[in-house]
């Protein structure tokens, strides 16, 4: 059986690998083009008010203002040139981070599909992609309690009781978790976002909540040069992280 | 214990709404000046690009909508005259339903604590909030079940076989549910928003199922009349609609 359930958690881990990746294809597919075309008409929007902007009256500025405004809103970064709508937000990269946010429904918002095909895949995706998220997250955490475990048997060994055990391991887990999912993250963010310490722990804890406002986002700021390996390392530090969340709700 | 369980789910509904409702309140006067000041400084920023906008160069008016763009995605809304800026985003009735995304964990992120003692009481707020809101809405649940139980008693009065009965009454709570949480208010939001059907359903499932990207909210559009009682049904779907949700999970 101890064979038999290690293949039954490699199954599992390659059919959630497969459905994520298969959906990120999809979903490029069916949304790139549309925000090509949504980047395309806020730049000639930009380049006309550029090319007439001292024949303006202050009316044509405020709908010059509105405009952008509503392009920001539905996800356009309108500042730079032509050149920049060739960097699309729904490269493999960013499309994969996104079906990531919609399975774990964290859902920063910060990619979101416009064009009716791509909601309506939005749905039925994470229909099935939602509740294989929390069976694999079951798996990984029954990983994590398997620390505890032998954590448990170390000091069974050593001669203490049962009842002292229980109150300690849920206790090592409990403060264990805080230090490695919430303390130290919080301080790699602070080092690799520029960010203060408190919107580092502001951002872990909503991230790991589910709740992803999407104010702050990791690897996001077009300015800033990451780590190698700090996008991989945030998905695995999510994916225990909601893993032990789920345990401590599940004790 | 038909009396006693009375009491204990209103002192819950009371403890509940208690809870969101002072939530509500700490994070209006955290948040509400921090905005104010945002606010007109991009409108300072927009009334001094407007007297100069004859006089400027394209480079200058690259900065502005550099500006402009970090103003919106921080959330300020920069469209309209300082008259504009008395409508807060932190009026009670947008506290409260802030509150609600947070302790639901949907998270839409249109309306964020953007100061330190805003984000820090955020997250006091939602490790209390998030386990409070889960009790909740398993009591609302068990309101739910009953209704099943209730027509599985008249079935079993009828005549019909245990097995038969327990397979219809989950039939029917899935496919009433789907009528009921997720067909019907996408009508509703069609009419009411001015979306496609096919929009209101991708609005009504990203809700219920708590991805919460918030690229579509009710209730948001500032030139549309809304009906009455509007924003209410709609939190009282969203309520039913979760703890209907939660049993799914738990048949
Ligand atoms: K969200
Ligand atoms: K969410």
């Amino acid at each position: 059986t101890m064979c038999s359930n290690k293949i039954q958690a490699s199954l599992l881990v390659v059919s959630y690998s497969t459905y994520l990746l298969l959906g990120a294809i999809v979903f490029r597919a069916l949304e790139k083009n549309a925000e090509k075309e949504q980047k395309m008409a806020v730049i000639q929007m930009k380049e006309a008010f550029l090319q007439n902007f001292t024949r303006l009256t202050a009316a044509d500025v405020e709908q010059f203002v509105k405009n952008l405004t509503e392009a920001v809103q539905r996800g356009v970064y309108p500042v730079g040139n032509e050149s920049q709508t060739e960097l699309s937000n729904w490269d493999f990269s960013n499309s994969f981070f996104f079906v990531g946010t919609v399975v774990s429904t964290i859902g920063y918002g910060t990619l979101c599909p416009k064009t009716a095909a791509g909601q309506i895949f939005c749905v039925l995706f994470a229909s099935f992609g939602i509740p294989l998220n929390i069976v694999f997250l079951h798996q990984v955490g029954k990983m994590l309690s398997l620390l505890c475990e032998r954590l448990g048997r170390w000091l069974y060994a050593k001669g203490m009781k049962k009842k002292k055990i229980k109150f300690l391991t849920l206790l090592f887990f409990l403060v264990m978790g805080i230090l490695v999912f919430l303390c130290l993250p919080s301080f790699v963010f602070q080092v690799a976002e520029g960010w203060s310490y408190s919107e580092g722990v502001y951002f872990a804890f909503i991230t790991l909540s589910t709740i992803g406002f999407g104010d702050y986002v990791v690897g996001k700021q077009p300015d800033r040069n990451y780590p190698p390996y700090y996008r991989s390392l945030v998905a695995i530090w999510i994916i225990f992280g909601l893993a032990w969340i789920a345990l401590l709700f599940n004790l």
